[in-house]
């Protein structure tokens, strides 16, 4: 008999979040801990094993998980493992999938938070029917996860899709985290619109502002939403810029993959107008005449809290990675609520 | 029983070639006739009908075609019409597969002239055994193919892959045949070379230059090369201009699909390590750490005479126009020489 339940696992740079979602895309039971409390990997996942297990029972759950799915930075679909130049606290590359798999005796597939946000948008949020979308994460950093012809693409080495780090400045860009200069990321992130609050505080430095109110090293974009919200100008104008280089950036996007749709999802995405008017004026502005009026900018439609453990758990349909001390479980049909196309499988 | 035969048909703005192709990519024949000496597509199909049927008759292969595969500018896979905007000399959209389909009786599809490209070069030349690659085509225009995990990437319209219409320059760009400024085609081109050349001897007027011998308005690419392998520094320096914006690009377009390998086809491709060096300094400083040193550039294997041929045949493999009147066909077993993933049909 197949199982009916899966595990969607988001591993954050300070949270880890997972939960138990049926076939309808319901989060039966969530729970979450602390990403950076163990020094080693292994203790992490002792810790996740524990949690997992007590959430399990609790929803009787046990020997029902069909497979789980994992959304972390820098994971590598492919090879199941996390790769280096990320935020955490133990040495990469992490062999994630198969010491998941060792340790819960269930099958593991990984890919990266913004490619799980893409597939969880596919099966249960805005993208649903849609068989080609763009999803753009703007958070902390700016991610993406691309679906062409229904399927995710995870290219040669299972690293497409960082959208984040188009070169949208050629000459004198900012320093991005990447180590390069010019990102879309270093300019459309909740940090790269902080960055634009800051210069444009000092480069406009007579023009009254609410945001000097606030130390300048300590503005957030959430602080630049709120005093264009009061009709701060400044304010206002760190929107116009951010969304005139989003809406350029998305029409390049367009002419790569020509998808129906775009769908934002994080803070950033969630303040209205102020973001999406510059952003389709621009988009429309630098667009091919082909597509001109064409493809869609939506807004997730996930809750931020569960779409990155919806979109892990929809992997969990199709895990991959079954460790040697695994139960061998055998393949169960595809529930009716996953997309028709099966993901990209290596 | 299956039939041995395909026929590929490259429609280019002046010459119209076609060849019958065997499943080993031989073409057994090849002809051509005028693109333009029509008033009227259907006088034009009538010419083609002529001309292909006496090939095939020669070569014994009347009522041995599977399919007929078309490569002509702004063709749409999905919908098997050329849309407007195009350099002939027919009212559009075309609905050419439909239209040669009832001419011949026989299945047909139709790309545009960059994806029967990169078809091609996977069936038959340096994409081989590739999964994910990304064809340039550097003619008069600059186009692409775009393939992702065996697919052709066609886009929820069946437009994607226009890669040429990327902006390089966000300000001051060169206007470019798409309306609008900076676009990669504009530098990147048999024509922009041209373009960046007369910049380039006005700009430096007071430098000697071997290109000075040749009127302004009639400098080609081809004359740059030639100048440039006789030692002329501004010509030199010209392929310099051009390997550094398209290596800059390629670096973006990999962190879309983490393609293998790209691969350059066409006149412009040809130039060795005139434009490769710079080309590849480029790309390797403008790519991610991710990337760098890992994605190959290579340079087509096909003939330019038969590459497009090749390309269009081999997606009569597949055609999937039958016009009412045209013979049943039944699907053949694809053959061995085809790639292993069919291509992407809607």
């Amino acid at each position: 008999m197949s199982k009916p339940y899966v595990v969607g696992i988001d591993i954050g740079g300070t949270n880890t979040v997972f939960g138990i979602v049926d076939a309808r895309g319901v989060v039966l039971a969530s729970s979450s801990i602390k990403t950076r409390k163990h020094a080693t990997v292994e203790a992490y996942i002792d810790e996740l094993h524990t949690e997992l297990t007590k959430l399990m029972e609790v929803n009787d759950a046990i020997d029902k998980i069909h497979g789980i799915g994992i959304g972390a930075p820098n994971a590598n679909y492919y090879t199941g493992t996390i790769e280096q130049g990320v935020n955490l606290p133990w040495p990469t590359p992490i062999p994630l999938a198969q010491l998941v798999s060792e340790k819960f005796g269930i099958p593991v597939s990984i890919t990266n938070d913004a490619n799980a946000a893409a597939i969880g948008e596919m099966t249960y949020g805005a993208a649903r029917g849609l068989k080609d979308f763009i999803m753009i994460t703007l958070g902390t950093g700016v991610g993406s996860g691309i679906v062409i012809n229904g399927q995710l693409v995870y290219g040669h080495d299972g690293f497409a899709g960082e959208l984040g780090h188009v070169i949208v400045k050629r000459s004198n860009g900012r320093l991005c985290g990447c180590g390069r200069t010019g990102c879309l990321e270093a300019y459309c992130s909740a940090t790269g619109v902080a960055r634009t609050a800051r210069e444009f505080l000092e480069a406009r430095a007579n023009e009254p502002s609410l945001l000097r109110n606030i130390p300048t090293d300590e503005i957030t974009s959430k602080d630049v939403y709120d005093a264009a919200i009061a009709g701060d100008k400044l304010a206002k104008d760190i929107f116009e810029y951010t969304g005139d280089i989003l809406g350029a950036a998305l029409a390049d996007f367009t002419v790569f993959s020509a998808p129906e749709a775009f769908i934002l999802f994080g803070g950033l995405a969630k303040s209205g107008e102020l973001l999406m008017k510059p952003l389709r004026n621009s988009l429309e502005k630098n667009m091919m005449n082909i597509w001109k009026n064409k493809v869609k900018v939506l807004i997730s439609e996930l809750k931020e809290a569960d779409a990155a453990v919806l979109g892990a758990s929809a992997l969990g349909w199709e895990a991959k990675f079954t460790a040697p001390t695994a139960s061998a479980v055998p393949v169960a049909p595809t529930p009716a609520t996953l997309p028709q196309q099966p993901l990209n499988q290596n």
